[in-house]
């Protein structure tokens, strides 16, 4: 691979070693695209598994001292917690040293950014990768998760080039697909296609669980059922982190997506079965057509 | 296997040749359990192919005529076209054939046995297999469908207990594992597990595809949202009738789900993380011993 040769960040610098973060220095050793690996993590347990494992090289206890040998910082944090750890480590970072987070919602980091790094905000370059599986933890993690998947990079007015340059090589020598987009519009994108679904899912799940006969009903369920809510399996915290940061948005897409199941109540109740047929048929053929161009 | 030498079904008509019903053909083909299958439905076309393919050895364009030479009829039609189709073969149907079905819900299917097969209600054997992909049509029948599968039958007190074997048998030939529950009881499981995640599922996509920016927004989801909608692939038309079939028991229970969505919602709009993360929990809690239990 010639990025390999050409491309080589010295120190990173995971913080939050987990499935996200904790593949991206694995997808990086494995391209030999970084020298060195520190995590630092709440979880000395989680930090052990990662050393062993071979994802990090080192474990910092202290986020300051770490950062001050960094020449890339991962955030990979719930987003309740950048703005803490991005104050944390602001008074550590050097200036060679570009930041860099995997938050799902980038307009709230963005502005946590602003607040929290200081001098340092010209060298965050805000992402997100469209990568992840239902498991958590530094254990889950493996170094193709980002194989072929898309990364977004939200760069604002402020950042510098050369910043955007060396995450957008880093994501590339992760296998990914770097795609530039503006935070918000990327906010009404993932809230649609990730936050929406996630909030669905757990509530569906959430409303069998409640029931006393839960256990025999599951027992009962197919594929089907185990599909749809897969993602229901996924970090509470880093979700309730996400729900909360994209609140706006997300209440606006949970809206609509009350009102669809409104109408399909209603045409249930009132044995409206062509309504319901073409409700379903128009699902359907969304469905279709997606999967057509994804094939593309 | 024995079962196969044991056991065989002379004549089999199946009415409506798609994904359940072609399925059905082939596995009790594969286990030599069936000598010949005569295939009935709306679509010529459909039914070519499921000749071509050998799920059937002779295309009916007539129910009556085929199930006069049945030993067993196979009711493969979306639950909304049970009523007719009984009140159309019931006038030729022997004192010998067994009459089943494989529609999702079960109280209302009896019903309308019970109304349309007059004499016949005693041989016919209501069954509900827990199997299936989001494809429809006899070409996407496989023989290993039900290997593995839980298939519930709900006989009556008036069942005669050979029709009951005979359906039993065929399915354990067909690699299933057959489960006896209460109609009641069966309809408020498979509610829960079924019907509520397909209204879901279409909706949620619906809610999705009703944008103008539709497009753009499929384009950038990842596994997540694939697999939450998997089920929005299924054909409308079946789904509206099992929707208005059960719809009871569906109101309820989607009642429930806009309940537990609403309280999300709430907890997101005051950013009641604690309450939020809970909720997740909840779910995720559930999934997991759900997991642990499916593979004990």
């Amino acid at each position: 691979m010639t990025m390999a040769a050409k491309f080589k960040i010295g120190t990173l610098v995971v913080i939050g070693v987990g499935l996200i973060g904790g593949s991206f220095a694995l997808a990086l050793k494995k391209a030999k695209a970084v020298k060195r690996v520190i995590g630092v993590g709440r979880t000395r347990r989680n930090l052990a598994a990662a050393l062993e494992l071979g994802i990090i090289d080192e474990i910092a206890l202290d986020a300051g001292a770490a950062v001050e040998r960094a020449d890339l910082v991962f955030l990979g944090v719930p987003v309740g917690q950048m703005g803490q750890t991005m104050a944390r480590i602001a008074p550590h970072l050097t200036q060679r040293a570009v930041i860099t987070d995997a938050g799902s919602t980038k307009q709230d980091v963005i502005e946590q950014a602003r607040r929290f790094l200081n001098d340092h905000f010209k060298r965050f370059v805000p992402g997100h990768p469209i990568a992840g599986t239902e498991n958590s933890g530094a254990a889950a993690a493996f170094p193709d998760l980002y194989a072929g998947k898309k990364v977004i990079l939200t760069p604002q007015r402020e950042t510098a080039r050369s910043a955007v340059k060396l995450v957008r090589d880093a994501w590339l020598a992760c296998g990914a697909e770097v795609v530039r987009l503006g935070a918000r519009e990327q906010d009404v994108i993932f809230g649609a296609v990730s936050h929406l679904p996630h909030v669905a899912a757990y509530a569906l799940l959430g409303t069998l669980a409640r029931r006393k006969d839960a256990p025999k009903l599951l027992g009962y369920s197919g594929a089907g059922l185990r599909d749809t809510v897969r993602i229901a399996g996924s970090s509470p915290e880093m979700w309730r982190d996400i729900c909360i940061a994209n609140r706006d948005t997300l209440l606006a897409l949970l809206d609509d997506y009350l009102d669809e199941l409104e109408l399909a109540r209603a045409a249930i109740a009132s044995n409206d079965g062509d309504a319901l047929a073409a409700m379903f048929e128009r699902a359907r053929a969304a469905r279709r057509r997606w999967l057509l161009r994804a094939r593309a």
